[in-house]
């Protein structure tokens, strides 16, 4: 082929097709024309410095001239920001021969350390089309990856990104599987465990099919996308970090397949065990503590599904040298009162500032878990850990500690909630007997949360409690009135979100 | 929702997308802030007249004013190309109920008749993003789908499309499922069986992975884009008609079920079983003979592999009231020598003029196949239906028959073939021993074919022809040098697509 013809000139052009990587052309051009291009075929995009697999999109209208070649925001980042008027080459990108394993597991043939890595290596570098993405994750989607796939794919992430190492430092970390609204212990147990001295360098990811994430609370509060070298400095100045996972590419594949796993409202248990387990074995962990919280409309929703995570987890982390303990906690309610990033990251502060208005039960779980995690790592005897928790919390040590997290990570600011508001109220009185987590999820993810960072839900009661027909139950919280009048439909549809029984008498 | 405020002008913005519905929006337009508008969100977009779901993709260039909403070619189609100027409301989409079963069949949860009709009937109106669309595709993949599930999707497939009825008359149809290059043995079944007075409304797909279906070698003599209407007046003037399904509607999410599998390279059993049966229903058939090519490298590897096949395909056509009858066949090597659209079309053309260079292999399994329908539709005894095929064709009146059918669709044309051509020859001498069909698919899809239907393979040599060292082998044809030279590429790394023995002395 002769490099001298087939050439276009690159622009990027302000277009956002999230980490989708497209590339604009005119039908017409003579690329298109010589390479026989069509429309959504994957092309190679290859510039002096670098090159990419990007999606074709063929245009027709005249933004875009018969010499230039335009770049989604995504394909432009991806071919490391080439300036406006460097020349690209085209051709048909060759077939993803890694593929084949896909197909093969969706024929029952399990993947293997070198079909794992040679998928993930592919993932990584945006070789997959949604589409191929998409027939990955559905092949390991309901519990068909079996513990030695779960290990080999787990493996291959933490291959094919950046790591941590803590020298001379006990490096603990935590994680909880999901599926409950609010429960927003992270911070607070980050700011326990680093006051006592141990090392914590915790990323987060953002939601997936929740209202937030770790990451989408702490960014109300701090900068979170901190790069490598700022994290290592974070963690070496403080003992312990609040960022998110996806700016230091411990597993750079992961948030790929989180985007899927959203667009199909699935949470596939391999991918998951292979998620939490590389991004701690990256970021330099020796124990971890992994919460599974279990109830009817949790994530994990029996103890027999409880416990096979719980196997998978402890396997696949001894087989990557990794010891983790699992906690198997109460899944019927949500933690705190919160829900949605803002409204999470007001409880985490009251907890820490040992505001009396705190939401008790958040507290608790934190120091449960941060006693553990003390025990763990040999500061404390069997036992004891909760109540040195308690005391650093309550002295103001934690408070103290978080301040200076944010701090380094780049500043804090007091979280603001949104100002479109609704208070849904009892229609009876009686006892609340029942929370559905899920449409509660459901209904914050509504109004906005996590994208609109202050809108979400503020509950007002707790299993157990009485009220009398009238009293508020939640607060929806958004951030525009469309978003509002989202959720409110949906509350239309949904009326046993939370469930009022009359007491016996 | 103020409706007076959250429109936005529509404008048709000559972005081909392929099938993908996409709406193009400034990200600081007031309806993307007020709805609160992520990228790739799929948003639904309302018109006075229509609604659709499209993928949300924010620009921050100019080609793109405030107050305009662009459409992709496929969204401004399926809202039924509304004029420039037109106004829309926007808001985001509701999750997809019918969603909910494919997750539940990824956890091993069977489709229900209900639950298909539900996943086909959003399909059908564009309600799945490619993201959902192949999460369904690979959850039917890897012989998942029973026949209860295959009867399902397939009677969901009938109903949701258009359908022919013709009274009083005999009809009959063919298929084959593919996988062996070359094989087009349809143009001259249809010739055959129509000149005999039987009705055969032969729909054809186009490729899937392969590098011609019968609809793009076809295309390259006649208009195969008949809308419900031509096509009827096709079959009632000539008794039968070669088209291709996807413009008359029998089947339409079959058309996008093809795209992702095409997309995966990945053939389904159940989606295939369900696209066959569901078209030749819809077509009107009342019995139908179905091809089934068997070969180490053919789609169908094995025997048993093909029994089940045969079981599903005629319990399914039995469920749905059709006579199917199926005929395993060799798919050791490539029937006739041309493989692409118009290389085959030379191939159908010398067989019904009786050209004496004729490839011999076609027109025997042409005459094998129009034989048995013959004798399916009870029009010659047991045995005899070759023979009143041979005499069909011999006499001529297949080839005017052949016009004829192609006239009333618009015209007929010569095929023309590429001009760029590159000859491999042997390496050594020796006999022909084995053909690898997929290799040479392949290669005549790196060359081309079908989107440049002049490209593909001509074949100069059979399984047992003796070839001395130098003698060629095959032709590769290509409409562009850039095509001729992936073909080249992919030739240096698969020497063993032809091989040649020693003979045994």
């Amino acid at each position: 082929m002769s490099d001298n013809e087939s050439f276009l000139t690159l622009m990027h052009l302000g277009i956002d097709t999230h980490q989708q990587l497209v590339v604009y052309m005119r039908h017409d051009c003579h690329v298109a024309i010589a390479e026989g291009f069509n429309a959504h075929g994957r092309v190679e995009v290859r510039t002096a410095h670098a090159s990419i697999i990007a999606t074709l999109v063929l245009v027709s209208h005249d933004f875009l001239s018969h010499a230039h070649a335009g770049l989604s925001d995504a394909a432009w980042q991806q071919l490391g920001r080439p300036d406006n008027g460097e020349r690209a080459w085209f051709r048909h990108a060759h077939a993803v021969d890694s593929m084949s394993y896909v197909r093969g597991k969706l024929y029952g043939e399990p993947f293997t350390n070198d079909s794992a890595k040679e998928i993930i290596n592919d993932i990584k570098l945006g070789r997959y089309s949604d589409i191929q993405l998409t027939a990955f994750v559905t092949a390991c989607a309901g519990n068909r990856l079996d513990l030695a796939e779960t290990i080999a794919i787990t493996r291959a992430m933490v291959e094919s990104g950046q790591r941590f190492s803590w020298p001379n430092r006990i490096v603990v970390d935590k994680h909880c599987v999901g599926g409950l609204p609010g429960n927003r212990t992270t911070p607070i147990v980050v700011a326990i465990i680093t006051a006592l001295g141990l090392c914590m360098p915790k990323t987060s990811s953002r939601a997936i099919t929740s209202p937030a994430g770790t990451a989408d609370t702490m960014e109300v509060m701090t900068p979170v996308q901190l790069d490598y070298e700022h994290m290592r400095s974070v963690v070496e100045e403080q003992g312990g970090c609040l960022a998110w996972g996806g700016s230091v590419s411990l597993s750079p594949t992961d948030d790929m397949v989180i985007r899927i796993e959203r667009a199909l409202d699935l949470d596939s248990e391999g991918q998951l065990v292979a998620s939490v387990i590389s991004k701690k074995v990256a970021a330099g962990a020796q124990h971890v503590l992994i919460d599974i919280p279990v109830g009817p409309t949790a994530k994990v929703r029996s103890l027999p599904l409880a416990r096979r995570l719980q196997e998978l987890l402890e396997e696949t982390g001894r087989a990557l040298g990794l010891n983790v303990r699992t906690m198997i906690t109460d899944g019927n309610q949500p933690i705190g009162r919160g829900i949605g990033p803002a409204l999470e990251a007001r409880d985490v502060l009251q907890v820490l500032r040992n505001d009396p208005k705190a939401p008790q039960d958040l507290r608790e779980k934190s120091l449960q878990l941060a006693g553990t995690m003390i025990e763990l790592a040999g500061k404390a005897e069997l036992g004891c850990g909760a109540a040195l928790a308690d005391d650093v919390l309550r002295s103001g040590h934690a408070w103290q500690q978080f301040e200076a997290i944010c701090l380094a990570q780049g500043g804090f600011q007091e979280p603001t909630l949104a100002t479109h508001r609704h208070t849904v109220t009892a229609e009876r009185h009686g006892v609340i007997a029942y929370f559905n987590n899920r449409f509660i999820s459901r209904l914050a993810s509504l109004a906005g949360a996590p994208n609109a960072p202050c809108a979400g839900i503020d509950l007002h009661v707790q299993l157990g409690d009485t009220v009398l027909q009238g009293q508020a139950l939640f607060t929806l919280y958004a951030e525009a009135a469309g978003e509002l009048a989202y959720a409110l439909d949906f509350l239309d549809g949904h009326t046993d979100i939370i469930r009022i029984e009359q007491e016996c008498v």
